[in-house]
């Protein structure tokens, strides 16, 4: 939950005056998105969303943030969009930070999500993949395997701290992903960052994504592979096969995964869980006392880790090569 | 900021299905009140707050506490009021909490409130205190001459860790207190919590009252002390005579106070601000590492205490008797 930035009631709205959106109705601060300040903003004329881009967003990324995610919405994909004021500007700024007026998304995230919603998942991220190949700005993903180098350096000489042998656990794996890690597959722009709390469904359906804020160019492969962990794992830390094979399938029908796609899926996989454990366990070892973001847990992702380490191809995902 | 349970997109469906309010469209965790779970819910008819009462309330005093605002409601005062299910309950449970859905009041809390919102607070409070003469429940101020004691005792030999020679403040003020607390005041439901940040505005105008969970039957000028601790210091900690005067005469043309309560003012805000300071830390003392909640600072009631121990007379908030 997050709220870093108080903005008074005047400065709300000599701020919204700038917008043809109406006059504020309400104005509420909004358990979403960890990085930025989130607030719910009501005006005469409907709902929206204030983002306040906190010290973890660099501001040179904000163009290609905004940008895309308008680029998503002109090509039809349901997410939330950058609103201009009057002036046609969209990033703006408010107390000091970098603030923008974002379109309002019904729907509600899913906590346990179920075969149905992984399926389609599969389908919007793909779409996603297609409507953003003619999007001409990239963004360098600083979570990839460079990044990972770093945090894993920073991490490992105390990541024993966390769990007896996690330093060794890290080292090695980091040497297996150095070694194996694929330079052949299609790239793109990748969401990066499509946990269930980003997706949003209505009525059985999926109705938006949310949070570009991790978006990167990377192989668009990893993309599913960060999904499969966030949205495929039984709470016994096993992965439900039924899930991951219905979210593979649901972005196939939209955009066809090749063979070399396919194969490189479970190790996709493995890197992918290393770099949530690795930041995890960063925001792990540096937390701050009376700190209002509660710590995720480095541990799940390490069990995830050790999954798909005993995987030995992606048949075992219930897929077909 | 609180969100303490999370409720999953069925169990809101599932809980909402039982009321006449249409169905879920949204439903985000809001930084609203640090003692319960707070959710914006938007439906197809309107938005709605649900409030989930975590281990801070007694689930005893939920009746009184949800009358209270629909007798409110019904009397026109604009306040957050309890929505029934089709059965005709309002207090219900859910993810084993009892939970209300209330209404969603328009409106924005102001972080400065400048001479007029006091005005403005001052005449709600005074139509408030008229307003619940009538209403039959009553219930006990725990937080109190007897309660400060018990706080004073559980604090007092660990205050200062938090400021040298606290302690002893303490220890003499709350003999002072005890010896001349007024006994023959007018009584009431008070709100005990009318702080800024409970008050919402609406172009200029008061638009509404939230939060009732620490209203209590006690004497009606304590209410207005409780305000003019919260709503009229000046930064630099001295009082600003023009909001207490404009707080007191507001409250005043809605109902008359009497020289007797007028007189026993500043030691009503002595008392307001001991009872503040000591919960305050209380909480500071027992502090969680890595709590969700920031503990609010007990210094800044210190203060005002010192403040007030030095006023003679009410004259010296701007008011003649």
């Amino acid at each position: 939950m997050a709220v870093y930035t108080n903005v008074s009631a005047d400065e709300i709205a000599s701020f919204i005056a700038e917008y043809d959106v109406g006059d504020v109705v309400s104005f509420k601060g909004i358990a979403e998105g960890v990085e930025n300040s989130n607030f719910l903003l009501s005006t005469t004329k409907g709902n929206y969303i204030l983002t306040l881009y906190e010290k973890r967003v660099n501001p040179k990324d904000l163009p290609f943030f905004l940008g895309l995610m308008n680029h998503l919405a002109q090509k039809g994909i349901n997410c939330a969009t950058p609103i201009a004021d009057r002036n046609g500007n969209n990033l703006k700024e408010l107390c000091g930070r970098p603030t923008a007026l974002i379109s309002f998304l019904d729907g509600l995230s899913v906590s346990r999500p179920n075969v149905q919603n992984c399926a389609h998942l599969g389908k919007a991220l793909a779409q996603m993949h297609l409507a953003v190949s003619d999007f001409t700005i990239t963004r360098k993903n600083d979570l990839s395997i460079e990044g990972w180098e770093k945090l894993a350096a920073s991490c490992e000489m105390r990541a024993d701290e966390c769990f007896v042998g996690l330093g060794d656990i890290i080292h090695s794996e980091m040497a297996i992903l150095k070694e194996n890690w694929p330079s052949n597959l299609p790239t793109g722009i990748i969401h990066a960052d499509l946990f269930p709390d980003n997706v949003f469904f209505l009525n059985g359906k999926l109705s938006g994504l949310i949070d570009y804020y991790f978006a990167c160019s990377d192989m668009l492969a990893y993309d599913i592979a960060i999904c499969i962990n966030s949205w495929c794992f039984n709470s016994d830390h096993s992965l439900n096969i039924a899930k991951a094979s219905a979210l593979i399938k649901g972005y196939n029908e939209e955009r066809q995964l090749s063979p070399a796609e396919l194969n490189a899926l479970p190790l996709l996989c493995r890197g992918a869980a290393l770099r949530f454990m690795l930041t995890r366990l960063y925001d792990w070892l540096n937390r701050v006392e009376g700190a209002l973001v509660k710590t995720k847990d480095p541990l799940e992702y390490l069990s995830m880790l050790k999954y798909h380490q005993n995987i030995k191809t992606v048949t075992e995902f219930g897929v077909k090569v």
